[in-house]
């Protein structure tokens, strides 16, 4: 895709799912089958993952899912944290041995929570492989970190990382400081100390002084399946005599720019979608795209902060 | 009402309307009939005030309005920013003078701009009436401000207004430090200065460092009517050795408090209801309120961004 006309537009982008279903339209986005569990819809199903549902359910000695037009369901005696997640792990070693779906090709080994009931504390209902995700339509969640440092006029330079070109997804593309999923039994603060070793070299006690600042939810998809997102949203103040460094091979290099460069490059097309939006949100926050210069300030909010028909985690469960 | 047990309720409570429109229950919120104009839909009116309506419309000349069950809109012949505002302030006129709606009672002497086509750069499609606005659900615009300090170990104190017992509307309930309406013809900074000025004694050159850091969107509704809202947030440090003051008596004072007093008062429920959010917005963005503390995070966040679906302002036609 060529350069975007409005920032807006980069947003629309990433939370690109359909507002409205119309199933008039041929596309399979508006064809997908609610994932549910009890009274909740966890998931989405497209099309093309259902001929290969059908096949491994009916193979199964024992069906693992019921499987409509309308909806599909894990079978009666699927109703444990312990059997859900073992059926879904056989699923998934199923199709990946079977090299069924190009999005299983990056196996992580890193397993996710889904969530069910929010009415419980503990309201994981199973956990799955990452790469499966985009299957079944699984609300994910994650950190996403800006780094910044104020130059001698105390205005913002934004660290911004390049995306290694052997990565499997957004080779070379822009990205931010550091970003990263939540696995099952992680919390939200550690993570984000975890990620900023691992992918900018940032030491625990400098990554400690990251301040919490917002969330941003969108719903996405790509040739690798449904992907609604809610990301956590960190902002940290470098000293100016520090610098983030490569380490674990994701990241090509980090350059220090000032938001000017930022948004001319969001524009451009030169970063990875979902996180264009996380710098749109610094942006914002930070004064640089205001209510008086930018004609599409509310509709970008909007895109920001997508309500999702998913149930979202409860106190507890992701730190335990 | 009495205290909250979460924030989410705080939120819930202010952005009321239903999401989801169920004709069978009786509650007219249940009923609104669409405002249209064009393509698009700019407000809604409740089944209350329906009847006046009616009423006005039959004993026109020439009807200003086409009423159905299905929608109002105006007649073919009121088709210009003109002859709308004017069919509105006849209108508005009427009812005041009638004492028909207790909203007019509140007449603010104040235009508000109503926005159309999203396409055009200016999409201001007539203005009216600021205290009439409920009556149709018109999407409104307003400014607030966060007014704070830092203690001397850095910890923030936030300014907390009280609103005067004689207000019309949530009397000696508290408030955010400056808050006002975008009337016409206003950009949001210019209103973010006024009102300091107006509600706080607070001078130009302290409130035009006021940052633009967030946009919320809620729809509410009261014994006035329908009231979806946009709300500009702006941050202001405040030097430590100055106060802000009340000044036009909308105010009755300000107290400086930390953060968990802010937090405990607005679960006694001692604050105007739509202020209360752009608080916890304030708390989220600064740290105070965490998703590894919060159970309720990305909830609260929606709450905060619902999406209308109304036209948004362009850029210009605010401040021309």
């Amino acid at each position: 895709m060529s350069a975007f006309t409005s920032l807006l537009q980069v947003v629309q982008n990433c939370d690109k799912y359909p507002y409205t279903i119309d199933s008039s339209l041929e596309d399979e986005i508006h064809h997908a089958v609610p994932f549910i569990l009890g009274p909740y819809k966890i998931g989405n199903v497209l099309p093309s993952v259902l001929p290969d549902l059908n096949v491994y359910n009916s193979k199964a000695d024992k069906k693992p899912f019921k499987i409509t037009t309308d909806a599909i369901k894990f079978e009666d005696w699927v109703n444990t944290f312990e059997l859900r997640t073992e059926v879904m792990k056989q699923l998934m070693d199923t199709w990946r041995e079977e090299k069924a779906f190009k999005t299983l090709a990056g196996w992580r080994n890193e397993l996710y929570p889904v969530y069910g009931d929010p009415e419980r504390s503990d309201n994981v209902a199973f956990v799955m492989e990452r790469a499966g995700t985009p299957l079944f339509g699984i609300s994910t969640f994650g950190v996403h970190l800006n780094a910044y440092t104020k130059d001698e006029n105390g205005q913002i330079m934004m660290w911004v990382a390049k995306r290694a070109k052997t990565k499997q997804t957004w080779p070379g593309f822009l990205d931010n400081c550091v970003a990263g999923g939540i696995s099952y039994s992680y919390s939200v603060k550690d993570t984000v100390i975890k990620e900023c070793e691992e992918e900018a070299s940032i030491p625990a006690d400098i990554a400690r002084k990251a301040n919490s600042v917002n969330a941003i939810t969108y719903y996405t998809y790509s040739t690798h399946g449904l992907q609604p997102e809610s990301e956590y949203i960190y902002d940290l103040e470098l000293p100016q005599n520090f610098s983030p460094t490569p380490c674990d091979g994701e990241v090509d290099c980090f350059y220090l720019w000032p938001l000017e460069k930022v948004k001319e490059t969001i524009l451009n097309n030169e970063w990875k979608s979902n996180c264009s939006l996380v710098a749109i949100d610094f942006m914002m926050r930070h004064s640089f795209i205001t209510p008086d210069d930018e004609p599409d300030y509310i509709d970008i909010t909007y895109g920001l902060h997508r309500k999702l028909e998913f149930p979202t985690p409860r106190k507890g469960q992701q730190h335990q």
